[in-house]
Formats: C-alpha cells, sequence, structure tokens
C-alpha cells in the first residue's frame, strides 16, 4: 500500500533530511561568487531532453533533486541582479513546508483558525506602516497581478453608477487612469474586466519615467468629453521599469476632485514603508483607497505573498459584489475570507511572515531595503564615472538601467543590438544574470538589487565584465 | 546585523530541526483517533486574544508553531471529513520549502529553467489522462477559482466575435450556460468579466443534482431570442455539494452543434481520471475545449495546485488577448508562461507533483481515490440502514450528503434547523469535522472523505457521534 508508506514518519524523516541538507548546502555554496548561477546558456533543447529522461528513469529523490537546484537559478547569489523575485530568507522556505503540511484553506475562518488571525494581525501591522488608520484592513492573496485586479474590482463595484457586478456596464464606458510605465498587470486587470484596450488611458511621464501630474486635468477633460467615465487612478511606487514613484500626494488630490478609486500599485517599492530614510519615496500612500505589496518582491518571502491593503476595510466586502452601505459586517463575515478574495481556497500565506516579524523583527526589513537602495545609488554614480556607460535614469529604489555605448555604433537602433548582444554575452556565460528593458524605444539593461549579499565589488565586477565583453563584441565588427 | 543571521547555514539548521520534528510528532498524533481536530467551540474572542498576546510577546520559534498546529484544523486526521481540501503528503509538503527556497518565477522560463520543463512534463501526462491529443497543453496556477476564471477568458476571446481584449463587449450580451449546481467560482468569473449576473444561464438539474441535458435546447432558444450571445457552456465533474457528475457527453455534442465552448470544472472528479475503478464517471472530458484540475483536491497536494489544460494549446494563448490565427507559437513564447496565466510571478507549483509522480507512481493517487469513493459508497449503505437518517443523493465521488430526522419535527424548516444544531455541537466537541450545505432550500450535514486513512470504523463512529447528539437534541426539546 502506498499511501501507508508515503504517511509514514520514518519515510518523512529519511525525505526531511535530504531536502534539509540540500537546502543547507545551497545557503552555503550559493553565497560564493563566481558560481554558474544559470542554466548554462539556457539552451532549451538540452533542458528538454534532460527533464524527459529524468521523468522516465528511475532516481532517486536526492539525485532528482539534486538535478533541480542545478538547473534552476540562483537567486542566493550575488550575482543575481535579475527579476524582482526575492531570494527568500531560509526561515521563510521552512515555514511553507508547515504551512503545506498543515494546508489550512481560509475561504472561511473555521477551516483555519490559526491562520485567520495570523493574517489579520500582519495586515494590522502593515496597514499602520501605510499609514492608515483602525478602519484599515485587507487581506493576502497570491500575486501581485492578482492583488491589483481584486483592488479594481472594488474599485469598479465602488465607484461605478447602479450595480456593475449584477447589471454589467449597460452603455457606460468605463477607464482608468494610470502611468504609461506601470506594470502590465494593471491593463491586464481593466481588460479582464471587459472594458477594452481603451479603457487604459495612458498617462505620459517625465525624462525619469514619473508621471506629468500637470497633465491630469487636461487628460481627464479630453476622455470624459470622448464620452469615458473614469472611476479610478492608479499610481506606481515604485514602476517596473526604471524603480521611479509617482507623486501620490497628487494623485490623491486629483482622485479626490473628481471622486475617483485611488490605487497605489507599490508591489515592488512598499517594502520602503519599512525603512525610515526610503519611506518618504512613499508620500501620500496613506491618501489612497487600496494598496498593493509583494511580500515576495523586497520582502524576503517566497512567492506569492501579496498585501492588498484597503483605507476602509469595508470596500474590501466589494470586490464581489456588495456596495458597502448593505454591508454589516458580522464577525463571521469578517473572519471569513471567500467574500474578498478571488481564492476559494486560500493557504496560509502570512505565517512566514508572521514568523519571520517575530524572529528577525522589522529591522531586518529595513536593513535589507537601505542596503540595496544604497548599492543602486552607487550603481550609478560608478556608471556616472564610467565613458562608456550612460544611466537611463536617477535610481530611486533598487532598479537602475543603463546602457553601453559602443564607441563605432551610429545609429539609436545599432547601440539597442548592442545591449541585446551584452546580455546575451552574460546569459551564456552564466556568471551573472541581468536582465534587460525597453524605455522610450530603446533597449537597457537593467539590474534589480534584490541580494542582501550583493556588495559594491560585485557590481564593480560586473561593470568590468560588460566591459570585456563589449571589448569583444567590438573588436569582432 | 540580522540580514547576516537570517541567512547563515547555522541558524537554518536549527530552524530546520524544530520545524522538522514539529511536522514528524504531527504525523504520528493526528492519525490517532480522538484527537482535537478543530479549534475548541471556534472561540473566536479567544482566539483573537490569544494571537494578539502571541505576536506582542516574546517567544521562541518552537512555542509560536506548537501554538500555530493547537489552533490550526487537523486535515491528517481520520475524523476530518469536512472540507474539498487535502491531507496532503509530507513529500509534497516538504518539497514546499525547497521550491520557495529556490523561488524561481515562471512568468519567463529564463527565471525558472528547470521548473519550466517540469511543468510542461507534468501538464503532458495529465492531459494524456484527460483523453487529450500531442496538441494538448496548459499550465499549472493558483487554485481552481483562478483556473476556472483563466479558462473562460480563452473561451471568451475564442468564441466572442471581434476581438473582446482589444474592443470590449460593445452591444454584445455575452453568457454562458452552467448547472445551478456548480461552483460559485464560476458565476464569479463571468461576473468579473463585467457580464452581469443575468451573463450566468443556470441549468436546472434532476433528483440527483445532475443537469437535465434535455432542457438545453429549450433554454438556449430561450435566452437567444432574449438577446444573449451564448459562447460557452460548463460541465461539473463534479459538483461542489454533492460530488454529483454532469453527462459531458451531452453537454460536448451540444457545444459543437452550437459553436460553443465547453468548460470541465473537474476541480475535485479530475482525480478520478488515476483511477481505473472510476475514471468513467468523466467519460467526454476528452471532448472539453478546457479543463481545471485541483491537485490539493483528490491529488493530495498541498494548495494551491490547480491544472488548466486546454484540447488545444494553442488556446491558452487566447487568454489575454490573441486570437489563434495569430499565433506562431515559437519555442521562446511557447516556454514563457506570462502570457498564459494571470500570475507574473509563477512559483514552482509542479515541482511537488513530478517528484510525488516519481517517488510513488500513479498509483498513489489510484489507491487513494478508490478508497475515498469506495468509503462514500459504504458511507451511504450505513445510512440507507438508519431510521432516522435520509440520504441526499446517492453518492459519485467521495462527497455525500444526508440529514438526521427528529421523530418530533414538524416542518422542513425544523428538521433544517436541527442538522444546524447537530453541527454546531460537533464543532463544539472538535472530535469531528464535517460541513453542511442547502439543497432545495433544506439544510443537509456533508462529508467530504478526504483523509487517506478514514476507514469504515470512523464512519460508524461518527454516525453513532451524531445520534448520541440527536438524542440529547430531543430530550432537551
Amino acid at each position: 500500500m502506498k499511501l501507508k508508506e508515503a504517511y509514514s514518519k520514518d519515510e518523512f524523516l529519511k525525505q526531511l533530511k535530504v531536502i534539509g541538507n540540500l537546502i543547507a548546502s545551497q545557503i552555503d555554496t550559493s553565497k560564493v561568487e563566481p558560481e554558474q548561477l544559470t542554466y548554462p546558456g539556457f539552451d532549451t533543447a538540452k533542458l528538454r531532453r534532460n527533464w524527459t529522461e529524468i521523468f522516465a528513469t528511475d532516481n532517486s529523490i536526492e539525485s532528482i533533486l539534486n538535478e533541480v537546484v542545478i538547473d534552476s537559478t540562483k537567486l542566493h547569489s550575488p550575482n543575481f541582479m535579475g527579476h524582482q523575485v526575492s531570494a527568500p530568507l531560509p526561515l521563510a522556505a521552512l515555514i511553507e513546508a508547515l504551512s503545506a503540511y498543515l494546508n489550512n484553506g481560509m475561504a472561511i475562518y473555521e477551516m483555519g483558525p490559526a491562520a485567520t488571525f495570523i493574517e489579520k494581525l500582519v495586515v494590522e501591522q502593515v496597514a499602520k506602516l501605510v499609514g492608515y488608520t483602525a478602519n484599515a484592513g485587507g487581506i493576502f492573496t497570491s500575486g501581485g497581478s492578482i492583488g491589483n485586479f481584486t483592488a479594481l474590482l472594488a474599485a469598479r463595484q465602488n465607484k461605478l453608477p447602479g450595480n456593475v457586478w449584477q447589471n454589467g456596464y449597460a452603455n457606460l464606458q468605463p477607464a482608468v487612469m494610470v502611468s504609461e510605465q506601470a506594470h502590465y498587470s494593471i491593463a491586464r486587470a481593466v481588460q479582464m474586466m471587459g472594458m477594452g484596450e481603451s479603457a487604459v488611458i495612458k498617462l505620459p511621464t517625465d525624462e525619469n519615467f514619473r508621471v506629468k501630474t500637470t497633465e491630469f486635468e487636461r487628460i481627464y477633460a479630453e476622455e470624459t468629453k470622448n464620452g469615458k467615465f473614469i472611476f479610478a487612478i492608479i499610481g506606481s511606487a515604485c514602476t517596473t521599469s526604471t524603480g521611479t514613484h509617482d507623486k501620490l500626494i497628487d494623485f490623491a488630490n486629483f482622485a479626490q476632485k473628481h471622486n475617483l478609486w485611488f490605487h497605489v500599485d507599490a508591489a515592488h517599492g512598499g517594502g520602503a514603508l519599512f525603512s525610515s530614510k526610503y519611506k518618504k519615496l512613499l508620500q501620500g500612500i496613506e491618501l489612497a483607497d487600496s494598496v498593493v505589496i509583494d511580500f515576495h518582491k523586497m520582502l524576503l518571502m517566497p512567492a506569492l505573498a501579496t498585501a492588498v491593503l484597503y483605507k476602509s476595510e469595508v470596500h474590501s466586502y466589494e470586490v464581489f459584489s456588495q456596495k458597502a452601505d448593505y454591508i454589516l459586517s458580522p464577525d463571521s463575515l469578517e473572519l471569513d475570507y471567500a467574500h474578498r478574495t478571488l481564492e476559494c481556497t486560500k493557504h496560509m500565506i502570512t505565517l512566514k511572515i508572521f514568523i519571520a516579524l517575530k524572529v528577525y523583527g522589522e529591522e531586518i526589513f529595513e536593513e535589507f531595503v537601505d542596503k540595496t537602495y544604497d548599492l543602486a545609488r552607487e550603481f550609478y554614480r560608478i556608471i556616472l564615472e564610467e565613458p562608456n556607460f550612460e544611466a537611463a535614469h536617477i535610481p530611486e529604489s533598487n532598479i537602475f538601467c543603463f546602457r553601453y555605448l559602443p564607441s563605432n555604433a551610429k545609429s539609436d537602433a545599432e547601440i539597442s543590438e548592442f545591449q541585446i548582444k551584452i546580455r546575451n554575452q552574460l546569459l551564456e556565460n552564466g556568471k551573472y544574470y541581468i536582465v534587460k528593458t525597453v524605455l522610450n524605444g530603446k533597449v537597457y539593461l537593467r539590474v534589480t538589487l534584490m541580494n542582501p549579499f550583493t556588495e559594491s565589488e560585485h557590481v564593480v565586477a560586473l561593470i568590468n565584465f560588460i566591459k570585456s565583453i563589449a571589448n569583444k563584441l567590438n573588436s569582432n565588427e
């Protein structure tokens, strides 16, 4: 009987040893610098063959999991400066095992008594950091895209006339205003809601990729005249490409004047609320009707763990249907999350955050934010002094975009092509992981300094490595 | 420096010991029967006080996690017969720790090379079980609600005229046909899309809560005449309340005739594909355009792990925007999941499934499905012989609804009230966990036999316990 074996304590203890040792060994090796941190060359045909073979043949757990680690991207390497995903706290990863084992769903309170109250306490602590009052509240959900969507569903129900949940849009042309630099999940949310592409009114940005808030009234008047019913405005804190923070106070004032829902996508930048040095970047966030913060970005948690916070908790009941007026919010309703999240089975998202806050305190998040934000500024200063490099913007968070200017390049297109070549060489080599982005039609190299052990020496080494690649590329041309 | 401590190997090894031992001890104790498997009495005020105090005071990880376990619902107890959430394989829970530590996002292939191919292989294996050809494909997502929503977004884009993603609904009144017994996530998905409540056309069911497929043409003609543009029909395999399977072949034929998208919500029942004895319940599923299967229900995985499968993989690119005709599906597009899932950061959902399939094989799922489905039939037979009990339906899966008929009850309302009293007493006591449901306006007790170690002796003991509660309630009246 397979079941009996699979649920035996002895079997578990053996597996614990294998998996525990594997993670432990990674903790040590990944911190050592010149590691192959990505799959060499990203050879997809070879990977497909490897894994098809592993799946088809007989192997021990140990050998399979070793292969998994080898073929995974090592976020814990100080040379990982790629996407906005954390190198999670080992403790948080371990807590996931306990959460998964307990598997207490949270659609209704009954199913996860401890998990429900733990989530409430974490939400309260984060809401306080946002600057919200005791009226605030919220939930955790599986990721920032779903978080932004959830908040916009609440916005839709709250701000559109009639009852959209019941009756749809009728002849209304609902729309939202959002930065042209906003994360794609905002436009996607609007389009999932069936409003079409023109419902996403893109706000132009300045030379540092910040929304020009002086354009608000002109755009609003124009779009309204064209028949749009604008019901929400969304600020980025910060933008994905360059880590730029919108002027949230201007957004709040504008929203109040026109009775719009003000949402802040602080998926990345929300972590700075823990930093007394950098929280000023988020000034005005406390005026937002809703805020999204990804704990799997700047708060050291594994994916997915996203806080969706509301200035007035009662709005969170509007996501699916009810207008606030109709809500009495009895205790049972308040404790059942199914009325407020997309997820019917909601797993124990917040236990790991609760434990991290208990064990390490808010200071660990502050330390991490300060360190990585500081480092981006240092990166910028280094680039300024490098003759062949150009900064795309002044960094505000731990995201920074730049490019290499080859001496023999003639056009913007050639320069863009050169960045792609550099990045491809970096990936082929596998020692560093950075990404690219497009700004005003030009390709830039982009780093997000997400690793707690990346120091300026790693940044300098990366820049030197890029120079050596560029030199080779130049001499080949 | 907190960060240095938190990322140290020694610290991790200490934490591993605490958490490993805690889970190990649970594996043993939860199998022993007369355990307090829910929080005693669900006293919310007391829980709130407890957790507020724990959060505010200084405790060791060990003591906090012990409290977490005490105040959580123990799904691994054989007396847990409540919601449709698995008592996960200990190995799967452990793998979550590794997945979380590696934290390889899968929006783009680069970020999770191993994870991407592992997911592909798992999808292929499950698609084969569905009866799909090599054209099939799909993705995993965070939960069945999001899974159903994803499939319906594809349906919308594929079947509505024009380009909805671009232009919205214009003057169309889109609608779907679905069982009145379907899971609420279907109606919710339609309403999230902004189609309003009337877009959910409810199909009537027979005495066993199965859709009356003979009504299809009448309803379709009527609704179409009233201006509705029906674009999809959804079958339940099985329904949530009673575990009833719709006649999928009738759905498929009807969908084909009227050019509708045919979606099957097999969140719960999809597990039976692993069983040669019970897979016949799912006959016709291979004709569906899309299928959703929750691995955290009948496939022993922790939440959330949902397969969204498409008969033609190319449809999965239509979820967000593109019509199939425009898709060339180059390798890079096929390997990047961001074009196909709500989740931009997508965590390593399938590693635990891959490992379970490798280590225990498909047999373990077959054993589990057979055992729990068989047991529901036994439960039903026992109830038939109990004079004061009444079955609500003939069970098809491992879900079964019944009620106790008190001798002195006069009205249906009184009988319903009595079921609620019984359940409240069960929860107060904490030895068993079952739920309630409403069928045709009447309250029933409901069990889902989800634990691999629930035997007929536990079922008999539960029934006897209910009888003793009922006797006490009767004598108090």
